[in-house]
């Protein structure tokens, strides 16, 4: 019999605690699931993690043998000098598909110029003007190509769209251009008219959209950061939103969320506020993929997605 | 030397004049195109067409082998009781991207909200109510599998929407639930969340949504037509969305085009207008489709997309 702490929101512990159970049934392990205080933290296998959970110090988790993270982003945790433990990032099925949904849709947003549909609707029939060019004349640049990235921009480029991808190490993925390093990224926003990030939030990426880099951009280009909020240094987005350098932004994320209802972002005309939607862990394929990795745990097997503490993500 | 009569409006010559020449090049056949008037309709061996051509009248192109119609509709030609030579529609690889694009970008801006989203720049974060369910549990029908229908229920399908298609003869599509005949029309619109139409105009789909069927679907459902405007009785959609029965409607289609100014759809709440925009023929990729054709009726073999007149499409 195996101990598991369900360290998310107590309000969350409904929605995983049929799920979870199952999926650590299917397993064939033996398995309690408990709540921070209701057990001797000595005691506790394995952490089902969130960073809006009561768990802030794991020191007194003395036999654990990892910290099951249940959202993809984890520097909310990594960075905790009291984690000893191996630390795993969830990559959820649902949480992939999400976000696939969320950003092919809002590219064809800017490609078929939704906006501007919605705003036509006044007798006019603009035949003439109205025809967009194909996918496969725009080009739609992805900044990371991780397991969410990456994703992403097959997806993009099934859909025909001609996709450059960026990310730290030099990668190769059919369909994809893919680019890496300072000058990669210098060349990926020189071609980017529709920019997408699904970068991590590390010091490597804060702020990596700034006065400068937005100055390479295509004139008129448009923006969709379902990644994370520090890659933009907002007062230069801004800046750039009103100059017309940057066409349109689709901001999911925040240096500060929720985005405070002042933040001018809100009422900028040339932004669109999503309340951090793209992507979220569901109950049911989350739960299988900690069940997998409690599973591999047990046996000795490597973690999947185990986090590299050295890169920061 | 063969002759063949571009019988599209005058002002489209200029864009169809360097690809198709270079397309009929490349058959190695020597041709030349002439215009309506320039020549003696007696030595015209193939006609180029469009119903917004000056041809309406087929009986003196006596010695024409085929009509290759520049469209995918082809009712506005094939009633023509003058027309006695083979007709071919357009399936042209620029048109079948363009409707792919438009019928995935609408279906996600439905399955995402985005209009709620773009109105929802006030400052509330909505984080909550703000997530959308996956494709996978989200039901998109699909009347008309023909060459674009299918080829648009295939990109839905591969976005994870479970797909349901109806066409006349049953079919059958991998990963597509595929009905036919008026029981499964029945049971397609019973399951239509989103119900998108890529029918031609026939005897048999005029007011094929009509009061009675429109009843069908789950309350609130969404509709996309960018097949033909004759497919919808526009006053009982009028009605099933007031009283919201059906949710929302984009039509790219109309029983008469352009959309007059005072017609009721431009300013209800729940109707999107687009400009018969969805798809378009792309001179480079339809001249070689028009060049193919040719080559084919100097070879003897079979016409591509040879019209069956009796069917009407
Ligand atoms: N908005 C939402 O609802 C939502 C939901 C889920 C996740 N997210 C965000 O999405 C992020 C990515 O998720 P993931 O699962 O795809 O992460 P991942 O698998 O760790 O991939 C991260 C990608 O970013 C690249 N990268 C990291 N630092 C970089 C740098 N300094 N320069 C260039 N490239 C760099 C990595 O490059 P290498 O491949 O070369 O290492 C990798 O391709 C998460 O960290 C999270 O912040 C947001
Ligand atoms: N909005 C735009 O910009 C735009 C652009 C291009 C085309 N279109 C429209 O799209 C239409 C379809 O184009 P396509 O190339 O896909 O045509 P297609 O290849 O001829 O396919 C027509 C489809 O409709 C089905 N069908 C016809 N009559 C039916 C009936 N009475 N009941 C049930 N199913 C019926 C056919 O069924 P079977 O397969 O069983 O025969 C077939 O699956 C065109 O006719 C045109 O009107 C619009």
């Amino acid at each position: 019999m195996i101990r598991i702490l369900f360290a998310d929101k107590p309000e969350n512990r409904p929605r995983y605690e049929g799920p979870l159970t199952r999926a650590i049934a299917q397993t064939g392990i033996v398995a309690e699931i408990v709540q921070p205080g209701e057990t001797d933290p000595a005691s506790v296998d394995y952490i089902v993690y969130s960073p809006q959970g009561p768990v802030q110090d794991f020191t007194p988790f003395t036999r654990a043998k990892a910290v099951l993270n249940l959202w993809a982003g984890v520097e909310r945790v990594v960075g905790n000098e009291t984690l000893t433990q191996p630390l795993c990032r969830m990559v959820d099925l649902g949480l992939e598909r999400g976000m696939v949904e969320y950003v092919t849709g809002h590219v064809l947003r800017y490609h078929l110029g939704l906006d501007a549909t919605l705003a036509a609707q006044d007798g006019v029939w603009r035949h003439d003007t109205g025809v967009p060019p194909l996918a496969r004349d725009r080009s739609v640049v992805m900044l990371g190509l991780g397991a969410l990235g990456r994703t992403c921009a097959e997806a993009l480029a099934g859909l025909g769209f001609k996709v450059t991808g960026w990310s730290r190490t030099p990668k190769d993925i059919s369909g994809i251009d893919c680019l890496s390093g300072p000058d990669g990224l210098h060349a990926a926003l020189a071609r980017a008219e529709i920019l997408v990030s699904i970068l991590p939030d590390t010091p490597g990426t804060t702020n990596l959209l700034n006065s400068e880099t937005l100055a390479l951009l295509p004139e008129g280009a448009r923006i969709i950061n379902p990644g994370r909020g520090t890659l933009i240094d907002d007062d230069a987005l801004l800046a750039a939103l009103d100059a017309g350098r940057v066409g349109h932004a689709t901001l999911d994320v925040f240096r500060v969320e929720p985005l405070p209802p002042e933040h001018p972002y809100w009422a900028h005309p040339k932004v669109t506020v999503t309340p951090h939607i793209a992507a979220e862990s569901r109950a049911e394929t989350a739960s299988e993929v900690v069940a997998e990795n409690i599973r591999r745990g047990e046996a000795g097997e490597p973690f999947l997605y185990l986090v590299d503490r050295s890169r920061g993500y």
